[in-house]
């Protein structure tokens, strides 16, 4: 199933995309919203289900409404940070023993087209186009990738905009420049696990002002979805309704020749993961 | 005011310690709860002023509760590494040029007396007495100490337990360490900054069995209060609810020479902060 989230922020409905990729079905008479306690929730998702399968949902009229992120009061935002060889490559850094880790706060978190401010003072605002997981069940010390997955509720794209400066160049961890408000959309979707049956064979790509920035495949992964989410149970639990932000492959701002195309107001970024959907963000001065 | 939160987890009522340090008051009857929205509303804390002076309040028989985290619904916890001048040296780490930020999960969070688990696998579990600050009114950008102050909701002690191995040795950011279940007491009150007059002048104590361990003063910060809030506003947005954890002084087991006396299942660690109460926590397996 494709789950999203339409309607103005803070006051959005749940909906379904229907098999055919085009109609919107409203699910606000079924459930209160998409969540971590739904997605935990087998009796209520199979309800979704089922009632999509009869043709019972209403249609729901999406001309003109905003889609907003596929996921209400998202936890926290866990991120793994080089996490692709052509990525690490790039960065000059060398190839993670194990993977590193840093987070984004949940307030960050925007629809898949709302506008992405850059902000104040900044010169080194970066794209990054990521598999996004959902967490469904909640996770301490996962013990295999199989107990890993079964822990997913689904996936979608997220852009980890990230403003290398204050990432790197002002002192301490890497959350001082991950953090700025609009700074993760996420979405259109939130796509259930089971239609997509291998997370290490999306590809992911990424356009500025239309011109193609980053074109890569999960398959390129340093330390895989299932690890990735085994691992990470070790240092914290996980809980349903948290994300995972998988990392970005090659083709970033930070990577190119001096003078690095970094993003300025009016630019405008879209994203795309095989099966997961499309955003597309105008940048403007916060 | 001394606010609180006090019952089983996930369902705790809100609470008023009374001028007289000892008899709660039961504000379930005014307040649905101590979160972002009451602290960022006036006329609702104002309602609550007036309600305790008038003598209205219902007594609270506190008899075996358990006291929760005094906050409700945290958005994120904002996190100041090395901001005493004396811990900066104990680690051996240069005194830094603008404040270190890391971040801690929201569900973290526990009461001031629940247990801590100590991970699987853990070797060096720390202990850090810290001052939290709690926003709250949204904060972006801010210009002056005085204004970043007026953001201010008021203030809690803070534990922000850390493993040394998964924060220094693993590989990343130093949130791997930081976001281990149960890993940030907080409490026992959220003191209104009416009854902090000045924030820089509070002695922080933490005892391990009983023993001093940490002894400090929020004199000794290397970025005070105020420049800490202005300097995270021009990195992220602030909303009422979100915690700062302003940093621990000396005297963590990290600091000590070896072999250093890191935490284990069945210490007790004990923290006060002059006029914001004390915190126990019993250690135990995870």
């Amino acid at each position: 199933m494709k789950l999203l989230r339409v309607g103005t922020a803070g006051s959005e409905r749940p909906a379904l995309l229907d098999q055919d990729g085009t109609t919107l079905r409203d699910l606000s008479g079924l459930v209160a919203d998409i969540d971590g306690a739904l997605l935990a929730d087998d009796a209520a998702l199979g309800r979704i289900r089922s009632a999509a399968e009869a043709g019972e949902l209403p249609v729901l009229d999406a001309t003109g409404l905003r889609v907003g992120p596929p996921l209400a009061r998202i936890g926290k935002v866990v991120c793994i940070g080089l996490n692709y060889h052509d990525h690490a490559a790039e960065t000059g850094a060398a190839t993670p023993a194990e993977p590193v880790v840093f987070f984004k706060a949940a307030d960050t978190v925007v629809g898949p087209n709302d506008t992405v401010l850059v902000p104040r003072t900044s010169e080194k605002t970066d794209w990054e186009v990521e598999l996004a997981v959902v967490i469904g069940r909640t996770a301490r010390y996962l013990e295999s990738h199989d107990e890993a997955l079964a822990h997913i509720a689904g996936y979608a794209v997220a852009h980890d905009v990230s403003e290398r400066e204050f990432q790197i160049e002002r002192g301490g961890t890497w959350d001082k420049g991950k953090n700025c408000e609009t700074f993760n959309p996420l979405g259109p979707w939130l796509v259930t696990r089971d239609e997509v049956p291998d997370p290490q064979a999306l590809s992911l790509k990424l356009w500025v002002n239309g011109e193609l920035k980053q074109n890569g495949s999960t398959a390129d992964q340093i330390f895989p979805v299932a690890e990735v989410v085994r691992y990470v149970s070790q240092f914290m639990t996980l809980y349903p309704g948290d994300v995972i932000n998988t990392g970005t492959p090659a083709g970033v701002a930070l990577g190119q020749p001096d003078p690095k195309p970094y993003l300025r107001a009016g630019d405008v970024v879209e994203l795309e993961i095989e099966g997961l959907g499309r955003q597309r963000q105008e940048l403007k001065d916060a």
